[in-house]
Parts: C-alpha cells; structure tokens; sequence
C-alpha cells in the first residue's frame, strides 16, 4: 500500500499514483518487524539487496541491479579523534542516489511500467538513466539547459532520451512534468518506492560496524532523502528489537539554501520560504523540499540537529577530505565543514562512534572542482 | 625477498631496489601455500585485505586502506549468453590501480620511505597521489604537458605536487627516474609489490563464484598487471590446493598499440617492436611492457590467447556497455570488443563461467566520451 504522508489516505500500487490526488507525498508501506538475523546476513549477496525482508518485491522479481551497495566505510583519523567515511560515491554510477533509484526502478519494472520520465540537474538524473538501461525501460531525462557536458555525456551514453530546458531548475520540473502525463513521472523526491531504497545504507552502516548503532550520523540535506532514510531504517532495526536507540541524525545544508535548518532552529515544523542564493553544494541545492515536514521530524526525533556551512567553509571541506584521500563532489563536502564545525563546538568526542556520509564522486565535478582554488 | 625476473638474483627488501641492478624486473616472492579458508574468509573485512595470507606484511602493520576491493561482480545476459562484469571502476579513485597502490604504498611505509616519485598519464597517478595522502608520504607526480586538467585536478587535490613535463610519454618517465634518484621511484610498472596489490581481484572473482574458477577472464592489457595479477593469484590458489585447474587468461589490446598481441600470435616469447599509433585506449597504450615477457608466458600458461580491437570495435563495446547500465572509460571497452569477436568465433559458451573485467571509470573520461560519437 502507498501511504499520504499529508492526507493519511491509502492506495493501491496498481493505481501508479507518483503523487496522492490532494497533491501529498506517498510513502510505500513496510513492515518493519521482519529483519534477517547477522547469521542469514553473512550468506547474502554483496549489494544492498542482502536486507530483501526490508525491500519488499513481487514473488520471482529479479532486483533490477548494478551491484549498487555495501560500500566501504572506511575509519580514518579526523582532527583530534577519529571518524568513519561511508563511501557511497563508489555506488556504480558515482552517487548514493543509485540506492534508491534499483529499488524504484524494479518496483516500476513489476507494476509494467515501460517508459519513465525524471528530471534532475545531475546524479538522480544518471542514475535513472544507469537503471532505466538495465531494465529495459525507455526514459527520459529533462536537465536544465545549463546542465555541464560531462553529466549530459553519461546520460545519454545510458541510452537514456534527454531534453534540455531553458530556464530555471524549476521550469524544468514543470516541463518533465507535463511529458509525464503521456506516460510515468519517476521523479525520485515524489517516488514512493526511492527513500526504502536509499536506507540501506544506514543498514549497512549498522551492520559494518558489527551490528550496533553509532552515536552520530553526518549527511548532507537538500530534499532530504538521506535523512528519511537513516530515519526509516533504524526505525526499523528498533522495531525489530535490533538496537535499542535511534543514532543522532546530523543534516547539513548550505547556508545559501537552507530551507530546513532555517526552519529546525525557528522550531518550524515546516521548510520556511527563502531567497535561495548559488552554492557549489549543487545537489542540495533545494528550495522547496517535498517532504521537509517529515525530514524535520526525523531529525527532531532521533535527538538530532542541523548545521548550516558557508561557501568557504564547504570548500576548506573538500580539500580537508581530498588530502585524507577521498575525492568527493563539493555538495559531499558540507559533511567535512560540518566535522569542522562540530569540533569546534566540542561536539565531535573520542568516546563516541561518528560516521560522515560522502553521497557523490569528485569525477563528477571536475568543472567545479577546477574553479575551487 | 625480491627476485629479479632476468637473472633470478635475490635482494633484501631493505636494499629499496625499485629494479635489479641488472636491468630486470623485481617481484616480492610470497608463500603460496597459505591462503584463508572459506570459513576464515566469512568475518574478514570487505576489502582486498581480507586476503592477507597473500598479502604478507610485517607484525604490526596497519594498512594504507581506502575500503579498496570487493567490486561487484555483476551478471548481466549478453549477446547470445551471459557474463560476468567485474566492476573494478568502483575503486575508491576510480580504477583498479587502487589495488596495486595499496599495497605498494603500504609496503613502502613500513621500510620508512617518506618521499615518491611516480610517472603517470592517469589512474595510476591519481591512485598514488590517494594513497600516499593517505599514509603522509610526500609525492610528486610526472605527467606529460598533454594530460587532461580534469586528470590533473584530481591529483593535484590530493595534494601531490604534479609536474607537467613536455614531449612524449616516454620523456615524462626519463623525467621522473631522474628526479627519483634524489628519493625513491615508486612507478607501478617496475614495483615489486604492485601487481601482488592487483591479484586480489582475481581472489574475488573466485570468492564471488561461490569458491570456484571461472573458465575465461578477459582483461585489457598495455603493460599487463591484469594478466600477471590473475596468473599469480590462480597459481596461488592452485599451490594452495584450493583450485584444479586455472581459468583461461583472455588478454586484449587495441590494434593501434598491441606489442603483446603481436608478439602472442607470432609466437616470441618477447614483446614486438611496433610503431605505436593513437589509440582510445590510451591506458593500455604501451609500446614497451617491462614485465611483457612475464605476460605472454602466463596466458601461454593458462591455455589463454590475445586478441586485439580496433578504434571502431572500441567504440562499439563503449556504447554496447553503456546501454547495459556500465560507463567505464574507452580503454575498459577493449574487453566488450572482445567479447564480441569471441561471440563471432563461437567461444562464448553458455555451458562456461566467463568474466569481463572493467578497468576504470567513464567519469574520467568525459573529454574523450565526448569526442566518440
């Protein structure tokens, strides 16, 4: 069943809604009293698809996969104590957003969808290209006509179809919309299937780090998705009667879009309104995050906080996290500013387990990393 | 112990020789008689360090690891059948090279080397440039005038010191051996400990086939770790009698640069003489593979056989492996090249295991992806 998160109304899979009629944002319902054991975990395939009691599929579905998955996290010495990196910029096509996009695609492949359409400015946008290729799936990719070459080269070497729009981000949301309704609109932010997908990697964080919760969670935020997923799958394991804790979830923005951690430190349980400014932090750039209530509330529930980091601090961030070895896009380096940050307030403590999520490869973004200096 | 290759003279370790004052290549000699039992292997961590039996280190040593190895091994159907595809372009910067740096680097820590030297025109570079970051050794980096800024960027964001040397490639590693007499020359292509880095993914591919060999691994080939990688480690396994039999070794080459090919189907036991032209391929173009009598003497070994693509059979396999969900860079598409002239010859079987092997990211490569079509 597909949940509103707004209007609290079920439906149907088979109804194919992307999107609830009042216009809220559906989520898949999972039951999350069923977890395999650490036992049944270490004869499970290597890829995220090992947690199938929390992915749930058809009988006889073949998981529409690229390998995505179990990615390294790797314990590094930071500043004064020690952090662990979740390198989920080695999923196949550079960025955590592969997670969510095999779970969404093999759940579209099942309900006979043959024809996609995603927009995106970047990973969301490759990914589903990636996928789409694998399943068979004709798809469309709407990008904003400024979309650098080196994303629209990957994109359309998937075979995937892309139309460049001019204009704004939005104009081009509006546009894939509307070619949507000839066929099927795989927007990940509306998709109800996405964010189940992207919480496995919390799973995984869970299980490398032999089985047990860590204190801190540190991931960047734009829509948020990374944030419901962390949220869902310790939910999860403590409805599984797994752990007995939530970890704090630490979401970092850019201060020059920052919709969400404006709204956490006015106690707004809404995204607020801004006048949202560039920023080199591009994939979270989000002005109108679609499910920022439910994003908000996680982080308040797990015991959690927002930072917000300014450019030169985002970009004293890459070059902490390039010297340490790890070649990140600039958006994965909020996560090393906020580090920083947390350091400075004396929050990053030896006695604790922190772990600092790394979403997107800095081979994307050789454009951006070149103008950096 | 490391033993030259030429005139089978031993040397200690700590004499740091990079190659026999003979001339001749050096390889680390390892027991291969030790190797992890299935059940050992079950709580080892994901990563080529799992196999550190065959990874001899002294008492004590701590790795210079970036959660380096256990790539996905990826089936897909193809063509007629289906195969395997190793997706080496997973490693943490972005080429398989990451395994032999790893070790390599390791290695060098612990005699103590605190300055390097390396030549590279890409992956290679990048991946010494990541680990020496990652263990505090200072190094530069040669490359020639010509290398891309999307490739220099990367290094130099690690915090190597890159020097862009003008000429030919061969004029950048006169560059470099002179510049190393003052520090330590760590080229990969003459490291003893290199290629036993590299071997790992042929563990793996074992390790993921439910302990079992394969019967074809196709690799690119320009100075032939893959080959001497796989050859190792099967030798390893087949010593430790773990295996009966080793797989075929399948190595590629592009037409325009194939000095092993040649020398291959005239049956020399040393690499040919040719007149190198321009290739896509440009990281298997090597005119003068210093272990290339090794190379050929393995495949021969394993029953295996060379095959060489030319620039529009690369191309071809770019896109067949793109359209499959794969973006791996031009040189990596030699191998589905191949598999399409082993599909026309017939010997591509679905009674048999066969495993394409995937060398680098098509991240690296948007320049050239660009210029493709």
């Amino acid at each position: 069943m597909l949940l509103c998160e707004r209007c609290h109304q079920q439906h149907e899979e088979d109804s194919k809604y992307w999107r609830c009629p009042c216009g809220g944002a559906l989520l898949l319902h999972v039951d999350e009293t069923r977890f395999p054991s650490q036992e049944a975990l270490q004869s499970r395939p290597s890829s995220l698809w090992r947690y199938k009691e929390a992915l749930p599929l058809r009988d006889g579905t073949i998981p529409v996969s690229l390998g995505e998955g179990l990615t390294p996290l790797v314990p590094l010495p930071w500043k004064s104590g020690r952090v662990f990196f979740k390198l989920d910029y080695l999923c196949p096509t550079g960025s955590y957003k592969d997670r969510g996009v095999a779970y969404e695609v093999t759940r579209l492949k099942e309900l006979g969808i043959s024809s996609i359409v995603e927009d995106s400015s970047g990973n969301a946008g490759a990914a589903m290209a990636a996928y789409a290729a694998r399943a068979g799936i004709h798809c469309q990719i709407f990008v904003p006509e400024y979309t650098s070459a080196g994303k629209c080269v990957q994109i359309e070497s998937y075979g995937a179809e892309l139309v460049r729009v001019p204009g704004s981000r939005e104009d081009t949301t509006r546009a894939a919309e509307q070619a949507a309704s000839h066929t099927y609109y795989a927007s990940h932010n509306w998709s109800p299937y996405f964010v189940h997908g992207i919480k496995t990697y919390a799973f995984e964080i869970w299980e490398q780090l032999q089985c047990t919760a860590p204190h801190k969670i540190i991931v960047p935020a734009g829509q948020g998705s990374l944030v419901l997923g962390c949220y869902l799958a310790f939910r999860h394991l403590l409805q599984s009667k797994i752990i007995s804790r939530f970890p704090q979830i630490i979401a970092v923005q850019a201060k020059n879009c920052a919709p969400l951690y404006e709204a956490f430190i006015q106690r707004k349980e809404e995204p607020v309104q801004i006048e949202k400014q560039e920023t080199i932090a591009e994939g979270i750039s989000s002005a109108l995050p679609v499910r920022g209530r439910e994003v908000l509330a996680a982080i308040r529930k797990t015991g959690g906080e927002m930072l917000a980091v300014d450019e030169e601090e985002i970009k004293r961030g890459f070059y902490d996290l390039a010297k340490a070895g790890l070649y990140v896009e600039p958006t994965s380096a909020v996560v090393a500013a906020a580090l920083a940050k947390l350091e400075g307030q004396g929050k990053l403590l030896t006695s604790e387990t922190t772990v600092a999520f790394l979403s997107g490869s800095g081979l994307k973004a050789t454009d951006k990393i070149l103008h950096l200096k």
